[in-house]
């Protein structure tokens, strides 16, 4: 299998984007990397693009075709793919971009992902989330998403002595880094009392411990590292890219406070990389909520289990830390547009691995990782990237 | 890249199938073709699943990991992927399982496609059908799926004198096939003053022009070819996988009537195979409509431009035809559940490759050639197979 990089990668504005339409969003993601690769769209040799829910959202699938006809790229007839693994169809998208170049098929490509969600009211958004996991055994019976997540917050704070306070770290410190992100949703911070003293969502589960609804798009050029230098002298190379999956539904699980698709996944990127957990410099991982966070640093390695609240209370996690987790501001303060956040987080590595992330520099930077689950770990896809 | 096969087949009953699941459809697609291999399921390394549009359908999106873990292979973690490319979601994930074999990334995977219908009445199911062209552009203004292809039927009438009479033979010969196709929702012949007679879709387009609503599901085992003999003595080799793309909405294309991306997928195809359209034997084509047939024949090379219409109706395209089309009864007989049907194909090839498609079968098939598309031409996949 041939070596894979990223020659470019670029983001729209995360948030409530009223007067942008997913086309838009798309097109306006594609033309960002496109740009920062220097390469001409005619170079482009296929899409693959993540998007979850586009047919419920805004009544649109073919999501692939739409894409490429709205980049112009239609009348080159390139075959344009989209992937969904719910809200990991964005690292969805990228694998298979990732493949497709190993292989030999391909030799540039762009993996993007996006999700307009702010043209249905929250409401509709809440319900449309919940698709993520089993309509017939937990949504039907009243499951959330943060519902289910929330019982997930209950069992880790009952068995690892995981505080309210901790979790809430995760929000503080995912908001503090989020200043610094001129894409980001919400580039303020917050403090320790708001989170604990915003409205319960699912009990303990409040406002603040939930990534948000947003509207997004984000793209990266994925070229064959042999003919990468052409293009840049910064290329980011992709050294694993691992997919796994687990019950969709949260009950059935062997543990429901480990994600044993993100142990799985873990496990064959480091093999596929040759690294350890000690070895990454900095992750952009999947905190949908401010518990998924501990559980996933947990799961991929960074601390051992149950020990992800006293880490993050600690700040090892925050930049400057041990392992600085979501430099970029994280789901939470990014804002989640479900299928562009598997790619947003791999465009903040890569800038990272570039040394182009401003005031959010992790000094030093060399090894990095991406984690995106979907709906409660039913998949999860972790990448890890080197400069 | 490595040669691939097929090594299992097995697909579903097609019809309304009130009393089963989406869930029942993909895990008993999944067991006919594992037991057709001969296969344990953990020796399965991946899963590829085609589906339109499930969050629309049965409000249910994540469907990798649903089928996954209803499968019982979450337990296994593999990784399970869901394509979609509106109608030709089905050939989506074959084109994906072939490059995932292909790249040496796995060495046995399953490919599958579904679509469960009819959960929905019929008036729902007609709007989402049309969710694969393009909503803004096209559904906003009244056009239906159905209405776009009646026009192309009315140009392809007046540029080519093609006839109705011509369009119907297409029905009236695929349900002739269908007689002797056990899963096909309509084994019966229509006749062709049935067909005539039968009420107006959308001018020309009469009822029985139409394929129909259905549920189902199809999956095939793929494997490296140099594996495949350990499993079958029967083997059939996937000789090429192409996919491409077109404008998503009708107005925009270069000519209305020839389908680009069709055009582009077989040439891309014949040269993978290294074969000509004359050298093929059958072929499974997308009937969705019986201009789609007309239009595809022409586009596949098997007739020259504006003589799909004779050719049918001096049965070329019949069994025992110079080059027999849709032998199972194709989109108009068997049903058309949007997600499966890319699938259903290929189950129908692989049979006919056998040597093992009963009263259907193509006497001394040795080449056959599949060709699934989404929405109207938007995405076109062409597959070649050989035994």
């Amino acid at each position: 299998m041939r070596e894979v990089a990223i020659i470019g990668a670029g983001t729209t504005q995360f948030g409530e984007l009223w007067e942008r339409s997913f086309r838009d969003l798309a097109v306006e993601a594609g033309l960002r990397a496109i740009e920062d690769a220097g390469i001409s769209g005619d170079e482009i040799q296929a899409l693959y693009g993540g998007n979850m829910s586009a047919g419920r959202f805004i009544e649109q699938e073919h999501i692939g075709a739409l894409i490429a006809d709205y980049a112009g790229l239609a009348r080159l007839h390139i075959p344009s793919t989209r992937a969904e693994a719910a809200c990991a169809s964005g690292a969805l998208a990228m694998h298979l971009a990732v493949l497709s170049i190993a292989s030999g098929w391909y030799d540039l490509v762009i993996a993007a992902g996006i999700e307009k969600m702010t043209d249905v009211g929250s409401d509709s958004a809440d319900e449309l989330l919940a698709s993520s996991v089993d309509r017939k055994w937990e949504v039907i019976y009243g499951a959330t998403l943060p519902s289910l997540f929330a019982q997930m917050a209950r069992l880790h704070m009952t068995h690892y002595n995981t505080t309210a306070e901790q979790m809430a770290q995760v929000a503080v410190k995912n908001h503090a880094n989020a200043v610094h992100n001129p894409f980001a949703q919400y580039q303020h911070e917050i403090s320790l009392e708001s989170v604990l003293a915003s409205p319960l969502v699912a009990d303990p589960l409040r406002m603040l411990d939930c990534s948000s609804i947003a509207d997004g798009a984000s793209a990266v050029v994925v070229c064959a590292a042999e003919k990468a230098r052409q293009y840049t002298d910064s290329p980011v190379y992709v050294k694993a890219s691992a997919q796994a999956s687990d019950t969709i539904s949260l009950h059935d699980r062997r543990d429901l406070i480990t994600m044993d698709a993100t142990v799985a996944a873990a496990r064959k990127a480091y093999q596929q990389a040759s690294l350890q957990p000690a070895q990454i410099d900095l992750a952009e991982v999947h905190d949908s909520y401010t518990i998924s966070e501990l559980i996933a640093i947990e799961d991929l390695g960074f601390v051992k289990k149950g020990e992800g609240g006293k880490a993050t209370e600690a700040g090892e996690t925050a930049l400057g830390g041990r392992i600085p987790v979501n430099p970029s501001g994280g789901l939470k303060a990014c804002g989640h547009p479900l299928g562009a956040t598997g790619i947003r987080q791999i465009v903040e590595i890569t800038q990272q691995l570039r040394n182009e992330a401003g005031k959010r520099q992790v000094p030093g930077a060399e090894i990095a990782l991406t984690h995106n689950i979907g709906g409660t770990g039913g998949t999860a896809i972790v990448h890890i990237f080197t400069r």
